[in-house]
């Protein structure tokens, strides 16, 4: 069973009309509820206004992927929690990072870049697999179609990704590294850009079948305790010597 | 300096009149007129119909960097001389594979890949640089643009490049991974794709920019001579007694 | 039910009678059997005195994850049947290169280069694991020792693979990659050090564990049917008035 | 010309005596020595005690490539310094990170991952090339003997290098990747793992060859200006309509 918490700044669903028709219960909701439909996946949401964000210790160490969608107040969110989710994954939660959350706190911090694009509202988007054998891909097309999406386009200032499985084509004129894989500690990072609060791309089945495929992917296969102080080691002779006492 | 190769099949600029009106004295002298300018590089030219396609082991073994331009007549290329072409890149000799010629034999050798793609005649084409630090990306504006061009579109069977410079974003709906690294052996390839022999592309100022930064970027560090036999290795232990005399 | 077929030279265990003793019904038999334990995997087994070295077609078509030990013979392998392993390689199917496998016919078309190394015989060696999130170090502490093994000593010429899980250290002074990932195709192929045919190493429980994680780690999401002829594409545009007939 | 600022801690070489017999003008002048033997280098150096570390906008700004020593005092690098620093990387500046800089915080804030290591003085190290045809190992053997330095041991915690060129085998059994290539934004990034205070590495040929070769490398093709803010796109089409005015 993978445990799953779907964090969402749930800010514009809160004032904007148009935002409200397409997710009445919040974008955490509607991914929460499309995730509860799998046997092997246990679902909880944690939004911005909670307190300490809905992350605490219990809810963090209890979480095998935690999902992530914020865009207008990534300031908001707590340098603490930012770093305490951020020193999970590297002990091995996965983390997917959704639309505008390549500029989220803890995704910057696991990139080591800018993490800056180029953007427009309002095209229709072709997102391509260039990676058909990726378990993200699974059952999924050569290509998903989206009818009105926003624009993100290159240069998208990450690393380069260890697995590259998605490529966007908007109708503007652009281009983007749309389903981006990254390893960090014993984590696994998924970068996914669809999902503009303004369109209904997270009720669409092949964008849910990928975002559940992601949570598989990135399911840990362990989790690390120690991590960051630096061990001594004995060397071989010095072992070979304990052990024979 | 540097020691540059352009093999053409030149084929095409024999036979098609809408093809000779373009590269009247082939695509291969038309790539090599404007690499002449370049101080740092000499050239020569080889062409399919030429003994041993124009490369001897006298031509392989004096050039640091081979350009390669095949399109329909990849069968009439010898196995022999194309495992000649693998083995001296994977001795540290640079490989430029230009447009069709992701289905020229000893591309597809380096690759171990199919190397299939889509393709389309016709389309618009913006070929966006995603590695803005890459020597091969040096002086490019963010994106160039080619009024027509050849379509090729994704999935491209190919192994995930060491490191992509280029993606292509087409007016038909497809994008690509246009510039492409690997290394192989001691050797580095780039694969790039514009130039259909239908369209003007070499003479893009821009897309000759490229093609230099390319050849500079795999011009050889070191040759290595021995290469294949596994060589059987003293211990550190045997070395130091042999030291000892 | 990931079907599992174990390809062997299976010459040393008929000559040899050091060999023998160590695996007496051929290491594709102590493979085939320490994975016959495992619920989600079938088995069967191949060698290459067998007719079409008991590859033929249909066992192939009903192959998630070929394992391959070869290393006398290699030569002997016929081109036809590597081409075919190859080309299902390309179409899903997990390909799994175990030690001087670096050298069998299929591996090396997979990997595009001379995949030399450096050896000797009898060292001791410790297997680092450097990818402890990885799925093949799935329950694998942080080395691994083996008594005695045959030293394979970098420089390895192999492409830089996609994912490296295993860095060995061998008591004589050297170091390897010797567990290392690929993506080719649509398939997933691991290059796995360890299995000298004079050590007992397969009926080490650790080594084991790693084969059977890799197993599963190989298993295609999808096989791919079409692959190699280039498909051409209609416009988006084309497409839509296509569709409003 | 590049142009190259070495950052040292230079704390050890005041205050320990068997330090400052290796380094008497400190670490940083000594290797600050033999890059001013290169014509194509010109050298500044910059230590922690200096005003700003040494490290001004004007410093920073006029940096090709930055070099960084640290070892007991990382947490003494002001944050504002050490983001400066980053920023500039990311727009160009390449960054050569030394032995135990992997602790440093700008090395940590590109890394995104906690850069935690396992550690032992006093080991014999053999580095050996596992990238022959990389710039970086231009010129140098298979591998470079130091006959005493501290063992830096692996599982190390780093995102998948871009890039490796070199790997540590250690006396007491451990090995590590201490050559390890990173591009962050438009600017590279070198890890290098030799160089404990208490050895005389740095004086070592083949070492001050490596260094040498990694600024080359290291050295920027362009720097960028604006990173931070997304640009609004317009279209193709309003492109295109605005070029008609």
């Amino acid at each position: 069973m993978i445990n799953v918490t779907v964090w969402n700044e749930n800010r514009h669903e809160q004032i904007d009309d148009d935002v409200k028709k397409i997710y009445p219960n919040g974008i955490h909701n509607c991914i929460a509820d499309f995730l509860r439909k799998e046997t092997d996946i246990t679902v909880r949401t944690a939004t911005l206004n909670q307190p300490y964000h809905g992350l605490t210790d219990e809810v963090l160490n209890n979480t095998d992927v935690l999902l992530w969608w914020g865009h207008a107040c990534h300031h908001e969110v707590s340098d603490d929690i930012a770093e305490k989710v951020f020193q999970r994954v590297l002990r091995g939660m996965g983390f997917i990072s959704l639309h505008s959350s390549h500029f989220a706190k803890p995704f910057m911090k696991l990139m080591g870049t800018s993490c800056t694009l180029k953007w427009r509202d309002g095209d229709f988007e072709r997102l391509w697999v260039v990676s058909p054998g990726h378990p993200i891909a699974e059952g999924i097309d050569e290509y998903v179609e989206l009818e009105r999406e926003e624009m993100y386009g290159e240069w998208f200032d990450i690393p380069t990704p260890d697995e590259l499985v998605f490529l966007s084509w908007f109708s503007g004129g652009e281009v983007f590294r749309s389903g981006c894989c990254w390893n960090r500690g014993a984590g696994k990072v998924f970068y996914f850009r669809p999902g503009h609060e303004y369109n209904p791309t997270y009720h669409v089945p092949q964008i849910q079948k990928i975002i559940v495929n992601s949570i598989r992917w990135a399911a840990p296969k362990r989790i690390l305790t120690a991590l960051e102080s630096p061990q001594i080691l004995p060397s071989l002779e010095e072992k070979r010597k304990a052990a024979q006492g």
